[in-house]
């Protein structure tokens, strides 16, 4: 068993029924979709310049028309569209990419500054409210969306004109005398920064990126400083507390995960690819504490992240309301960048079951069945007044699960000099470039729903090398063989990844079965929510009970006994085929109740089969009630 | 058994133990402290015209600092301060209230008006946002605070003042050229001018009432005129809709209870006030309908009223969420404002067990027991966050809560021409002048806790006369007798009042036995907050588990057994005799746990003793964790 130390994430061809299906539904209905709301909503138009038949939102009101926000949703759809053309050329999407490039080069200032709200707007205010302005966020997607445009293309005319703004960032901000030593209220340039280094090799693009996230939060406060010079008072921030936006104090020195959730996702990716690129142990240990709070605290069994709407983000440890849990898409699709890269840092089997469990629960409920509709806070429990939105004012989340299920690919297999590692199943196909040579490896599955694994081995000439397969936390007594003979699963897994080295020979072939089977699953007692309740999960699937598959009332009045076997029932005829539960459960009447709110004897309880469907897929089909955490009786 | 027609509510003495020490604290220490308060808050001050030392709020921020409302502080108060003066004469607060009224006397504009708020800042712009600005709201709080005054010290130049304040308002006020077709956005002006009219016998104070009341709602909208008038969109309402305000429609038209709970409450007892003084058949049908909406959908179990904080007020049916209850103390003290009225609409027990749930959760609950601290909203469940304020920004339930217990007396007894009704019990005496004579009646009890009533019934002469006793919905198998004879009580009950008609002599004696014990009290299936949980009652009390008598965690981890004994244990030792309720429990274990947020094994249950404790008498010990409905196992 050799060390495995991830040094780059490969990219694979999807080839199971499971994504073929939502990234086919991506490309060819949500990109262009969105490209059309895009349009609606006047983000195309206010790029421009200039635009004087945009109605611009009044000053001090930018917020809630989002209109300061419009560059970043602009390269976010660059970003996933690029995506969707590196799978498949598209005509059509490249020319709606070059009008916006068309666009962005005719804004371009002649010393690089690249922001079309204040271009537009207030071209002499530049630089001046990085607490709630967005610039450099805008700057960060752009810069996203250039990079994986010119990795899909080739072109890189977009790439080129983020570069030169960029440059005129890296003169702008700094410790010398005449730059701003400031940072961006909403992380995001950090990351960008690195890939951009990744790109380009350009240590300027990785220092600039490590000299924002070592800023942040030093004292005396950048914030306050740039406040006061707009002649406002700090105290009047609307977040009121820096924590917020995380810069209540330097990134190394937090030791609890606070604030707004997605920024607080952007900013500790940035943080585990700075660690990464720069060996900075003590980056990577902040990570690793401000992981272990926010794992053991504050996610939800959906991985969905953020108990409030008020800071759109945590509370208090333990505090996780299901109701109006926020649980913003984006949130979870940062906890997947961040658990991708801790990944990177290690290679250890929680970050992956959370990556899994964020994936496959709290992001990809965001986007309906049909591509179309979004949800931006995830409860896990409705009503029946929610529903998913054809489009958001703020449309951050509806770009951020087309960018991620676009680029799904690059989350399955990692590979270093000598070792691969699987860290998702569920049909895929690639070539890993080893010290040894070529090997093809093609995995087969009917994953998420099925446990049974099979992995073709094929490299070019047989050569001596490691797999690594993750056993997923939840997968009890994992059985694996090669070629047919048995390999000792536990004697050979560490941190979450069984180690199988060997010399490998074309046609190998590894078999994994991963008991997938339902789980009762039960939450700390100090989560006051869901004490008495029980949630279902199969596998990495959470499951929620809907209304349209349990008539006869809200859900909210159904009750699994504890002893109730939960039963595992294919129905092919439901969304291409899911798995659901079932069980024996009760439900509380209502009818007979009458018009009294209040009385002295119990409600009659009567006996009833309840259906439990994967939480991602709910409010696809009638609207209703929804809850994932039931009382358990 | 003769009809009873309540014409009057008789004030009485308090004799029993614990209205007499609630009644005392509020005297000695509520009182008092409640000017010192005032005085620190700058309420007083305000008064002082001009008052430039005063730091006076900005304008746009009215609401934040209150100042608005402040008319309203003082005159609460010295309605408060005067219930006081009517039990005990006292020369401080005499003074005290003497001070105001000359500070008052002098801030009066020649014409009569008489807002210290609009005098010193914004003189020019009287009435001209009737909406939000609580002009009418403040005159409505002044005038009972001066009817209040005049009534326990026969002092009237606080009336006069007002009176000229009521002159000018009818000038200005009604449905001829040059006069305003406005209503106070806070309703409240029309319930004072009935007092006004009871006090006066001039018809114009209560066509003035009745006025303000049938213009509420009516088109072309009177906040929309308003509103253009001051050059603003009618939209930028901060509370968005006229339902905030129940000017959405007018009064007879509407059937459902929506907005600010308190101003709803407000509003309904002037309705139910105006039916009986105008004996106007469509207000009281209205009161009927939005009574049955209430009681039926959106009260809580503590009489608390008002789901959201947002609008301080109602949400949709059957949302009675408990750790985010408002329930604001203002709003239950409406409630039993409103209720009172509805007894003197119609004898029916309905209104006056409502009446008594209200005073003895609700309300009561927002005074501390030393008299000097506050709870403005009134949760059900606590995770050991809340506290009773020692002040509030805006302090309108602090001056709710004293004027209510000064005077409690009212509440008690009321009378027509040949028959008397007991409405609560709780060791009280009084002299009623019936169409017979004089009637002299001491009922003893040691109510709330004990159901044990005894009244004795002393007419100066015998007469023939009715005594109409309550017998509250949560009583079952009532006893009664007269003079040692059994009374046969269900056949002489009717709308929850047992009637005994008879010749009365001197030293007659009723004796009547409420069996008050413990129940198990269940919400409508449709309360998603409460399936699955139970609540403790005796009597009228609600019980609810506090964690300073349930250490080991917080409450939240309780549960009780369906079938579990529930035992009543006396406390002479706790708060000077209070009955407390125990039983056997289950608490789900958190020590063993672990770090893990979630895993798919059932807490570790262990077996534990409960102890309840009333409501009202919550958080005046440790702070800690509460909760009213208990997990049911």
């Amino acid at each position: 068993m050799s060390e495995f130390k991830p040094v780059r994430f490969v990219d694979v061809a999807l080839e199971g029924q499971f994504w073929r299906e939502r990234l086919e539904t991506v490309l060819t209905r949500t990109i262009p979709s969105q490209h059309v709301q895009l349009g609606k909503q006047g983000v195309l138009l206010s790029l421009t310049l200039p635009n004087q038949s945009l109605p611009l939102s009044v000053p001090g009101n930018e917020h809630d028309s989002g209109q300061v926000l419009w560059d970043s949703d602009a390269g976010k759809w660059i970003e996933a569209a690029s995506y969707a053309l590196s799978h498949r050329r598209d005509p059509d999407i490249e020319a709606w990419i070059e009008n916006i490039v068309d666009d962005l080069e005719k804004a371009q200032a002649p010393d690089g500054y690249l922001n079309c709200w204040y271009l537009q707007r207030e071209p002499d205010k530049r630089w001046t409210n990085l607490r709630d302005n967005h610039e450099l966020y805008n700057l960060g997607h752009l810069l996203e969306g250039g990079i994986a445009y010119f990795l899909a293309t080739g072109r890189r005319r977009l790439l080129d004109i983020l570069e030169r703004y960029v440059d005129h960032v890296c003169k702008t901000f700094g410790p010398n005398p005449g730059q701003k030593r400031g940072y961006c209220g909403h992380q995001e340039i950090e990351l960008a920064l690195v890939k951009l280094y990744r790109l380009t090799g350009d240590r300027m693009h990785l220092d600039l990126a490590a000299y924002f996230m070592n800023e942040r939060g030093r004292q005396p406060h950048y914030f306050d400083q740039e406040a006061v010079a707009r002649g406002e008072n700090p105290r009047d921030f609307r977040a009121k507390r820096y924590e917020y936006n995380q810069s209540h104090r330097p990134v190394r020195e937090q030791t609890k995960v606070v604030g707004h959730a997605v920024r607080a996702m952007y900013m500790l990716s940035a943080m585990a690819d700075l660690a990464a690129e720069l060996n900075d142990d003590s980056l990577k240990k902040a990570c690793e504490v401000l992981w272990a709070d926010v794992i053991s605290s504050k996610i939800y069994i959906t991985s969905g992240l953020g108990a409030a709407a008020a800071n759109e983000g945590f509370t208090k440890d333990h505090d996780l309301p299901n109701d109006t849990a926020y649980a913003e898409t984006c949130a979870s699709v940062g906890l997947i960048f961040w658990a991708h890269r801790m990944l990177h840092l290690e290679l250890d089997g929680r970050y992956a079951d959370v990556l899994e469990q964020a994936l496959f629960n709290g992001a990809l409920t965001g986007l309906s069945r049909d591509g179309e509709r979004y949800f931006y806070s995830n409860p896990l429990e409705s009503d029946g007044r929610r529903s998913r939105w054809a489009w958001h004012s703020c449309p951050c989340c509806t770009m951020n699960s087309s960018r991620l299920i676009a680029s799904i690919g690059g989350y399955f297999v990692s590979a270093s000099e000598n070792a691969i590692a699987f860290h998702l199943y569920g049909g895929v196909s690639t070539n890993i470039q080893l010290a040894t040579g070529n090997v093809f490896l093609r995995e087969t599955s009917a994953y998420p729903f099925f446990g049974s694994i099979r992995i073709e081995v094929s490299p070019d000439a047989p050569a001596e090398f490691t797999i690594n397969l993750r056993i997923p936390g939840w997968a009890h007594e994992a059985e694996a063989s090669v070629g047919g003979c048995a390999v000792d699963v536990t004697a050979c897994t560490r941190n979450g990844y069984l180690a199988i080295s060997r010399l490998w020979n074309a046609g190998d072939t590894i078999a994994l079965e991963l008991p997938i089977s339902p789980e009762r699953i039960y939450a700390h007692p100090s989560v006051k929510q869901d004490i008495g309740r029980v949630a279902l999960k199969r596998g990495p699937l959470v499951y929620c009970v809907e209304e349209v598959d349990n008539p006869g009332g809200a859900v909210q009045q159904l009750k699994l006994p504890r002893d109730a076997r939960i039963e595992t029932v294919e129905r092919g005829d439901l969304f291409d085929g899911v798995v659901t539960l079932t069980a024996s459960a009760e439900r509380i009447e209502d009818q007979e109740w009458g018009d009294s709110l209040y009385r002295n004897a119990p409600p009659i309880v009567s006996g009833c089969r309840l259906t439990a469907l994967p939480y991602y897929l709910w409010n696809n089909r009638a609207k209703g009630s929804m809850q994932v955490w039931l009382l358990e009786s």
